[in-house]
């Protein structure tokens, strides 16, 4: 079970439609596949999605740093060397989506070496996750029209709305329209994504009452500490912490100075061990934990599956599963099927995520 | 002022001997030059050390957030533009040094600009600093003949001790080693660099009272929380967070929720837009200051101290300067001195950090 290599290989796959930020818009997905090969012939793999504006990394610092920095204190090591491999990349602060992916990767050929699947590895709980899908910003009745669609296609029955907008307005409007508009059992939640300041979130909760809104997640930025301690202190709902706690330790730093009361965990960023540390913390303080998306192709959303399904307290509420549809292809031979609103983890061994080596040779952005 | 074009010049300079850590040894600075070209023949200048150990940036990757993120968003504005530069640079997360770099560089230009010295801008509180000379991993009677040697040959009288070993008992000894064989007026203090638990931390205290040690900074990982939070409670010396604390948000967050008393502020990471952010809000609160040392060339320890003389409360203290000494080389055309202990701001316009461009055209790595 020797890795005799760490492949990080840049590819890039068109999305449906511009994907729109407040920095402009992104046509394509650029992310890098993670592939670690062992003596034996096994190889782990994992998505690793680059975020700057979420947590500073690029395609090219993906790469650099997994290339550079971690393969050549990896290599030589065995999969199942996964505390010795933490400590190397943990010395690198940071980076942690290159961190996941390395992490979820050695799940991956861990769980082919034993002729198992990793969702059985993790806990096995259940086979798949109720999924979430997240409504981006558009006019209302666009918002309520899309919501409708996903539930008659999809049978999805909870929906994540994107705020964070300036007037609060149209957040707010956006809420009353959804709630109007959708079955009172089709559940709701807020992510601002830090778009206001902790105040302003205070205002949006006061002037929504009623409508049933289960979560608001990120309201602000985390570092404005006295006011968002405040506005958890006030909320009515739990105010989810994503951004602002990337690592465990992080999540343990905001829970206890008052910044959340809730934890959304995403396995790009913290692979599957740390997810495991975060969820140990927040089952251990008693807070609730949400499974998030990093606008995740089919191969990360199939790790959030494979994660979320294993533990009850992951498979509890829906999960943000729903991205991979914006994209125009994928690089996962089997695609990924949303039935009755859920999504199945594999039952193959592993991960379960099958690379199609003639669709990546077509995407891959490095020859 | 409009700028022209932001350049990011990687760079290798020697050490004068290998600089060793715990994941290896380094045998050159590599580093990268910024510089902001304005239309008027401006050129604004700082320099940019990649600590992926501590920020997790690389060469590479401040390259490529300044060169492919930045920077298109850059051209254009003025160096005047402050804000607006730092809202384009703050969508992305992290990058702290190469953000620093930036921002000091647009200082360097305005100051040109008014024919100013920056020094004069930011406060003009005095003229130098004292500097504090820091003592790395060593036999312990080798680190009291660095200190006499220093104390002699440049006047200095403050040392930072580099700690954080295993067993607790080598650092232990150095310190008492150290306050044995120097002058009662010299001053001693730690800087653990996370190398301890809290609880470690709270040994080594005990086991030196007596000592006069002054600071105790950066003992176990910020993300400790709750021991931390107990050591900075019992310790009778400031606790002083560094690598925690690359922010004016970390800073609030550490001070708030009580894991340090008191901040290290390093221009290399917080420029000197964020610097002033990160003062205003510790001398607010009534805590200490110290002004540290990113294993910063001529250039970056000449920024240094145009910030840190500028202000009463971070020229207090005596100043981490002296690491340039390891260099074989510099690129700052008139290299900086220590005088009777001090190393003086200079009264030009700007910072004063002229490029030697043969050294330049020596040193850089890109072409």
């Amino acid at each position: 079970m020797k890795i005799i290599a760490v492949e990080a290989i840049p590819y890039a796959i068109p999305y449906t439609h511009p994907l729109k930020f407040a920095s402009g818009s992104v046509e394509s997905a650029e992310h890098i596949l993670i592939r670690i090969w062992t003596e034996d012939g096994i190889v782990g793999t994992a998505d690793a999605p680059p975020r700057p504006y979420t947590y500073g990394e690029t395609q090219i610092s993906i790469k650099n740093v997994v290339e550079e920095i971690f393969a050549p204190q990896i290599v030589g090591l065995t999969v199942f060397d996964r505390g010795a491999i933490h400590a190397i990349m943990r010395r690198t602060i940071h980076n942690q989506v290159a961190k996941g992916a390395v992490d979820i990767a050695l799940w991956d050929a861990a769980g082919k070496y034993m002729d198992m699947p990793v969702h059985s590895l993790l806990g096995g709980w259940t086979s798949s996750l109720r999924v979430s899908h997240m409504l981006g910003f558009k006019p209302a009745e666009e918002l309520l029209d899309e919501a409708q669609r996903f539930g008659e296609e999809y049978g999805i029955t909870t929906f994540k709305l994107k705020v964070g907008r300036r007037p609060i307005d149209l957040d707010i409007d956006a809420v009353h329209v959804l709630r109007d508009g959708l079955d009172d059992h089709v559940e709701i939640y807020l992510d601002a994504n830090r778009g206001w300041t902790a105040n302003e979130a205070l205002e949006v909760l006061r002037r929504t009452e009623g409508t049933g809104l289960t979560l608001l997640e990120e309201p602000c930025d985390a570092k404005e500490m006295m006011s968002r301690r405040r506005l958890v202190e006030k909320a009515a709902i739990p105010i989810v912490g994503d951004e602002s706690v990337p690592t465990a330790g992080d999540a343990s730093r905001e829970l206890l100075s008052g910044g959340c009361n809730a934890i959304c965990i995403k396995t790009a960023r913290s692979g599957f061990t740390e997810a495991t540390e975060i969820l140990g913390l927040c089952t251990g303080l008693g807070v609730d934990v949400t499974m998030g998306n990093q606008i995740d192709t089919q191969v990360g959303s199939l790790a959030t599956v494979t994660f979320g399904a294993a533990h009850e307290a992951t498979a509890r509420r829906a999960a943000e599963l729903s991205n991979f549809l914006d994209m125009e292809d994928d690089l996962l031979a089997e695609p990924l099927k949303i039935v009755d609103g859920r999504i199945s983890a594999r039952p193959e061994p592993g991960v379960g995520a099958h690379i199609d080596e003639e669709k990546l040779a077509k995407y891959r952005s490095d020859n």
